[in-house]
């Protein structure tokens, strides 16, 4: 029987006791117990089993946490949390008041930066390398990114600065020829040529002023620890091209590396996904978008689809896979993405642009700059918007509420239900002549039946859900869910403004001249957002009502359950009857 | 004496019709007319002197407007506008009801996309190649971008994606080796190597699946036309690596390519500027951050500068001339620079990180996820906030109050004056917990006597600046100004709020007790901005005063004179003053 290494192992410390012939044994443990939490409290999976070998190996060689690692995006951190002192907690991952599923400064002193968000470890490690020289001391700083983030613009931008400093600074491309979906790009074809030994080593890297040296085989304990320290010794930028199998000792997650990105729940042993619910469900989100920008493709051949990196996730790859020709994954690159639908609405064509609404933000001045200042009729779809669970902090797409309506010339909708999403989608691709930005959540919406035959918006138009007497209760998009629920017995009235922008400002003169109080809800920051707005309207007309806004409050949200999370800013059902029942 | 070709150029058209030994002639014309007007009526010189002969071969070569054009920023696209029929209005260039400094749809056909922000154009004519693709036209697509753009993430991005398509896309690297500062960065030098012939043909851009030729010489109009004509017949992804000179033909300029890229009025006929008012001004707000930031830095060596860029016109330059080591040009990479900051701020240096309001849109994801989530103490400097003046719609820096204060964990201050800028840049680097954003305009402030001893400032305290009866005006940085010259005989209170975050709720509750009505004024987007955020603090405490916001409109703001502008939104003392007597 092989000896329990991992049970042993508390920190890199104690990692660094072990001999180099004992590590193989510690990989096999690493891998089993990641498999074994993820199995069941779910998570992801596919990268951290890639990194196995790399993981033991950075934390073998390097002085950690005086030597700082900073891993990009950050999913695959998990054998490093294990690694660093968090083994105990593991199981607590993605939970509500558990561990973060990236690495967190404020969770531990080996987190040297946080992430979640691709690309930001080649400037950040700059950074730090750069202050290291500055106050003289000998450390070493080490970014981990992989071969679908640093195709990204800012981790070119890193790597261009970095080129022409004498910064301590070494980067590990972990090359698995996958992010989330398969790479693309350029460059990603350029990767596998050097891989493949079809383009010389006098490379782009070189280029760019960085010493190249790979690529090497991730999973060779012996080969990368070699690697490693023969790279302490060498001075300024370097790069070590690593190549690895995404879901690496998990037969499935090499087998479908998509899938076992995050696979949900599945049979540790065999690797078998568990069945999902029998119960018929309201769709999601993704999925009739997804479906539906297939359908209005077949009748408008203007109709082009945009994902940068998700097309799973946004299940734009249904479009893929139907009409290849008009549907284009740009990798990670939603400057990009937003600047070429732009060039597309030029001529005539109508881009769907899919972006995840946390993601947006990365494309914010194109957005204003590219598409808003010059009126074309791109049509944002901003996925996983409000609060996105497990994700936490770095995911929740709070702000685009925000800071999407002081940009002018936009349109700002957000569906309660999937036949609203599908009537906006309608709607946008008949002609406007001006942006639109559709905003949904993550996840199932509430509507079984919900390809009904598609039905023309009016832009600008709310609705009222509900009739009643006391107060009157604004909601923008598929938060109205909670409210339905919450006011059931109560005697207020419910509107679905349904659009940020532009207002219905007959409705809302309606509504200011019958009630009272007036609650605006909405799962977006309540700074700025919705509720913002309806505060500007009544101070335009000189309205004295009493209003109040709920939202997400002015801090960070956690990861946790969605109903959990909404339960702690008081946007869940029961929370918003109290506020209600509070204040009448 | 030569034939004039000029008068008689009124489009492309017609300057097709001329014999290609004619152009030589037509050059030397054409910059004899941009530096005759630009002499007088003050502009960007440099950019467009440098590009004359590619201009005159671009336009002579393929068949614009059907074949189109995209000049990435679009400050050299002076050349191009007056061959497009726009020699008569020429002189209207950047003034207000006049043509725009930079390429714009709505101006002309040959405008294919409206630029300003850097490193858009090979994106937006992708987009436009693969929408030519998609309807069957047989067009040439051009991107014309210079070596500083070309290093910023968002063109790397268009490369990336562009290079695995056989989109028909030019890409003209026109490479000068400076943008408005000298270019920085390892594609810099790269470029450079190619250019000495030390670095080999097979090269970076050659590695992402473009045909590369070049380099050639930018100022020789007969190998320029015989390459572009030649690659006319390449199809898929092509760039030429073309050499220019900056401020090409005029002495002054291509000596001091820095001070002539926009050198203000100089004499037409020996290229000297004229000298500027002899009258003792108030500083420029640049010139009291670079100054102060170097006598702060002395004192406190965990203070580092980082520019995008914009070292002159940022004035960090004093600083890379001070303390070279500790202030950096990242070139145009906004995200780079922020996260940058972020790494640096996690070793305990103290970095100011100047970006332009409008350009730190690039950004806005690394302040949210990089910075504020992780509430590390980077100091925003924000250049260019509010309205920029000739620049235009491209440029004002009127969202930031808008996009900032729904980050939670931030601190938004705006200097009413130059000693309100200093002594907020000392209390930043005393030591905050968290970061904090500082907003300031272009160009002069109000005190000449600026360089006072530093003394603190309480964070989130306002301030009354005079006492009145009537009502109150609340405004928020350097738009006091006006706001002091509007009341000056008028029975109101000014208060200046400094802190759109935290706001002074102490001052906020004695403001809201004592007024009945309250005026707030600011020089940024009034749909969510400092405007919203007292009527988000009155929605709190349910205050029922009346509340008016002054702001931008909710629209984009052309080019003219800052004070032109001003009137026009209603910002200048005199409406502002109509509006405060018009609701007493």
């Amino acid at each position: 029987m092989q000896k329990q290494l991992l049970t042993h192992i508390n920190s890199p410390k104690e990692l660094r006791t072990l001999k180099q012939d004992e590590l193989p044994q510690l990989a096999i443990e690493l891998r089993e117990f990641i498999i074994n939490i993820v199995a069941t409290k779910e998570g992801h999976l596919g990268a951290s089993l890639g990194v196995v070998e790399l993981t033991i190996a950075l934390h073998y060689v390097f002085n950690t946490p005086e030597d700082l690692l900073v891993w990009d995006v950050g999913h695959q951190a998990y054998g490093h949390k294990i690694l660093t002192g968090r083994k105990n907690i593991f199981d607590t991952n993605r939970q509500l008041g558990g561990i973060s599923g990236f690495p967190k400064r404020e969770e531990s002193v080996y987190d040297s930066f946080g992430v979640g968000h691709s690309s930001t470890s080649i400037s950040a490690t700059l950074g730090m390398a750069i202050a290291s020289k500055l106050k003289g001391e000998n450390k070493h700083h080490i970014a981990i990114i992989g071969d679908a983030s640093i195709a990204s613009g800012m981790a070119f931008e890193g790597l261009n600065h970095t080129g022409v400093t004498d910064a301590n600074l070494l980067v590990v491309l972990n090359d698995n020829a996958i992010g989330i979906d398969p790479s693309v790009g350029a460059l990603k074809q350029y990767l596998t040529n050097v891989k493949k030994g079809t383009q010389k080593r006098n490379n782009i890297i070189e280029a760019l002023n960085f010493d190249y040296s790979g690529p090497i085989d991730g999973h060779d304990l012996e080969k990368i620890i070699s690697e490693l320290e023969r790279l302490k010794t060498v001075k300024g930028p370097k790069l070590l091209h690593v190549i690895t199998t995404k879901g690496k000792g998990l037969k499935q997650a090499e087998n479908d590396q998509v899938k076992y990105h995050a696979p949900g729940k599945f049979d540790a042993s065999t690797g078998d996904l568990l069945p999902k619910s029998g119960l018929i469900q309201p769709p999601k989100y993704q999925d009739v978008f997804g479906l539906t920008i297939v359908e209005l493709a077949k009748q408008n051949e203007k109709i082009i689809g945009i994902t940068p990196a998700m097309p799973t996730g946004s299940s734009l790859k249904y479009l893929m896979e139907e009409i290849p020709d008009r549907a284009f994954d740009v990798g990670i690159a939603e400057q990009h993405a937003v600047t070429l639908a732009a060039g597309m609405a030029t001529q005539g064509l109508i881009p769907f642009c899919n972006i995840y609404s946390t993601f947006l933000q990365r494309a914010y001045d194109q957005v204003i700059h590219d598409v808003a200042l010059q009126r074309l009729p791109v049509i944002f779809c901003l996925d996983r918007a409000g609060l996105v669970g497990e994700d936490g902090a770095t995911h929740h797409g709070v702000f685009d509420l925000a800071y999407l309506r002081s940009i002018p010339n936009l349109i700002i909708f957000a569906p309660r239900n999937e036949v609203e999403l599908r009537n906006i989608m309608y709607t946008a691709q008949l002609g406007l002549d001006q942006p639109i930005a559709i905003r949904y959540p993550r996840g199932r919406g509430v509507t079984i039946d919900w390809k009904q035959p598609f039905k023309p918006l009016d832009i600008g138009k709310g609705e009222q859900l509900k009739q009643g007497k006391q107060l009157a209760v604004l909601s923008i998009g598929a938060i109205a869910k909670n409210v339905t629920e919450a006011i059931i017995d109560l005697n207020v009235s419910h509107y679905d403004m349904r659009f940020v922008k532009p207002l219905d400002e007959v409705l809302l003169h309606n509504i200011f001249k019958t009630y009272h109080t007036i609650i605006t809800v909405e799962d977006g920051t309540v700074k700025g957002g919705f509720g913002s707005t309806i505060l500007e309207f009544a101070s335009a007309y000189n309205y004295k009502n009493r209003i109040k806004t709920l939202g997400i409050p002015d801090n960070f949200v956690e990861h946790g359950k969605v109903e959990e999370l909404q339960k702690l800013v008081g946007l869940d059902a029961e929370s918003i009857r109290k506020f209600i029942l509070s204040i009448q």
